[in-house]
């Protein structure tokens, strides 16, 4: 089924507003197998817009129109629709019907603009909107369906899952979609790409790998058609997962902090941190996660050298002479977070996030972390060469995967990041 | 200036991310009048890639193509616009010393898919990318200007700020826009819509006044076309900031931690936070900003009873008596940070934030705040009926302009809020 989409909508052209409406439809439709094959937007002009849906109804089983469907002047849909397929435009009675029962369920009075919703095409069929005034409008064009939609997301969803895929699914065969996306840090999309050439050259044509960066983690997908391939998707899993090594997360959605919880939860291990740098960005991801009480007592922000001395009890003397970023000073940071909270796991992080504060031996971007219990504590310096806070996320990130690494007793890598060892 | 843009990328095309590239470039473009004529998105297919680009050189003068110049085989770009301009692909010397530069300023070789993104159409200008490997690719076709550019945001953004748009300024005439752009904390569209028809009715013409939501700040922009308009818009300006009283943060880019930080820095003030819920959130939103440090010492994050007892000396009689999420533990969770910090302002937060350990009496969305000095110390209950991570950015949000006003002796509103006090 080869399904096209057109937008229309001037804020949509002018940047106002970030359109997530054809990644909804996008989302709903892959689970039958289809996909979007192209997708075009356009202003609120008549002339484009009629041109566009004649263009894209040319060999294409479906069109879906998003927007254009309001009270106001710049709502072209239904005009576009009645020029391009020759029709009058009239006053539809099941529009109006639902018109007036959504304005008076609303206490109001029909008005002009109102009605200009009922105004559609001669012999369209409408789409209900539980939702909203506008209805969708149905209708055949050089032997593609058009189906135009709100633009508004909260009435284009039920009219998507409620109307058009089922109507779809009736028109159409639908495949047996499946997809696995592992979650995956420390590897860049050229490595594993690499990786897979080198060792898995026998891919297989009929399952598609595909990435996604969702920083700092990299999404690695799976893809399938037919339910008879499901064995064979789970056997090329496998040899990803192999492949990937530590690198591996688990399976979306999967993101560090919940990584290292799996982890910690699994040892029966609790964390805390003592951040000074990051200023509590560990511990807020840690907490974003679900259940993180489980694993996590709390953290010590100690952005002031007089908190790392009066809570985390760091010698004074030894900021004096080692100064706040360095290995001696992020140790005592990890010892003193691991007596105040009572878990048995550290973080420590203290480094220069910039702009300001940089020298000569600790430029902008240099961090010391400390990393595991008080019996086997890790150090490690990174130079990590970001803006003020991607340098932050990136020491989150890190010192996430690092806890993880140790809890599971995996290598320290990842290697993605030896290159910022110092 | 005719401007057209084409997207590429099956994850695109998938729903797997939402496309905000365009309403990026529509944003920095719209400041010198310009606008996009129209935009199309296609999967990674050679066949249909080439016709879409040579389809939309058709009578324009711009084509930016985003996406596609990656280092895998479904990046596709490179060779379309080779295909589709009958020109071959060579080696091409900048971009491949841009490689060799990226990798080692990383500590690695260049592997063959790397050295595939210097693989470029044989005469084609590249554009510089500072932030990834990719180099733009730039080039005429049918007498439009393509200017190929990378999917990733945080690479192209500056790509169009430095790159792309001084070149456009300099081949086409751009009209003179000016944008104001203000940052308002506790009021909706809506509202502003209606304060602005029932204050300001006699609203000009030539003034254009747009909102965007950038949650949990609103931006309100005033936009005017034409160096003429200075003083007016700032006339106009002066209308709209009196309008928005208390709820206005400042001029953009603003967000509640700077304007917090602001408010501090004016009454040389110092803030702590104690996080029972926010886990660390308001911290890590406080020293997002550069220059946190002179007021931020650091801060308590007691998500464990243990933590709030032992660090912010919370006696364990009230915790067993009022619970965790009690305003007496609030007062005491503040006096303890203020403590522990020396600091002399404090946010302190302990709530429920699901989804599980909610209760009758303080169900999931239940929060205790309080801020303000040891002496003057104010709490407020508030019931925010979103979901675990809307929660938490919504009592940060809550916290950090309470401050904002509490240091500034402004009312506690927001207005806002006050739907969520309890």
């Amino acid at each position: 089924m080869k399904l096209n989409l057109l937008l229309t909508g001037n804020e949509l052209m002018a940047g106002d507003i970030i359109d997530s409406n054809s990644a909804m439809i996008a989302e709903q439709i892959k689970h039958f197998g289809w996909r979007i094959n192209k997708k075009v937007a356009v202003g609120d002009e008549l002339a484009m817009l009629c041109e566009e849906i004649d263009q894209l109804c040319i060999d294409a089983d479906v069109l879906i129109i998003n927007g254009g469907l309001g009270p106001t002047v710049d709502d072209l849909t239904a005009v576009a629709l009645a020029k391009v397929t020759n029709a009058d435009i009239t006053e539809h009675p099941l529009a109006l019907a639902h018109l007036h029962q959504w304005c008076s369920s609303r206490g109001f009075a029909l008005n002009a603009s109102n009605h200009k919703q009922a105004m559609l095409p001669k012999n369209c069929e409408i789409i209900a909107n539980s939702r909203g005034s506008a209805v969708g409008i149905q209708l055949k064009h050089r032997n593609c369906l058009i189906m135009a939609t709100p633009g508004v997301p909260s009435e284009l969803k039920p009219m998507l899952a409620n109307e058009i895929i089922p109507q779809l699914e009736q028109l159409f065969h639908s495949d047996h979609i499946q997809t696995i996306r592992l979650g995956v840090f420390g590897l860049g999309e050229s490595s594993i790409q690499e990786l897979v050439n080198e060792h898995l050259a026998d891919w297989p044509d009929d399952i598609e790998l595909g990435f996604r960066a969702s920083m700092p983690v990299l999404e690695v997908k799976l893809t399938t058609r037919g339910a008879h391939s499901d064995a064979k998707l789970q056997l090329w899993r496998e040899k990803v997962e192999n492949l990937m090594g530590d690198h591996l997360l688990g399976e979306f959605p999967i993101n560090l902090p919940s990584a290292a919880i799996n982890a910690l939860k699994q040892h029966n291990l609790q964390i805390c941190t003592a951040e000074s740098c990051t200023g509590g960005l560990i511990a807020s991801q840690l907490t974003s996660i679900a259940g993180a009480s489980q694993v996590f007592p709390g953290a010590i922000i100690s952005y002031s050298n007089a908190v790392k001395a009066n809570i985390l009890k760091v010698p004074e003397a030894l900021l004096a002479q080692e100064g706040a970023v360095s290995e001696a000073v992020v140790k005592k940071m990890a010892l003193g977070a691991l007596d105040c909270t009572g878990a048995n796991i550290a973080i420590a992080v203290t480094g220069v996030a910039g702009p300001d504060g940089g020298s000569d031996d600790k430029p902008v971007g240099t961090v010391w972390i400390a990393w595991g219990s008080a019996e086997n504590l890790k150090t490690q310096r990174f130079h990590l060469p970001f803006e003020r806070n991607g340098f932050q996320n990136w020491v989150a990130a890190l010192s996430l995967d690092l806890v993880r690494r140790y809890v599971l007793g995996l290598p320290e890598g990842p290697d993605l990041l030896k290159r910022y060892r110092r």
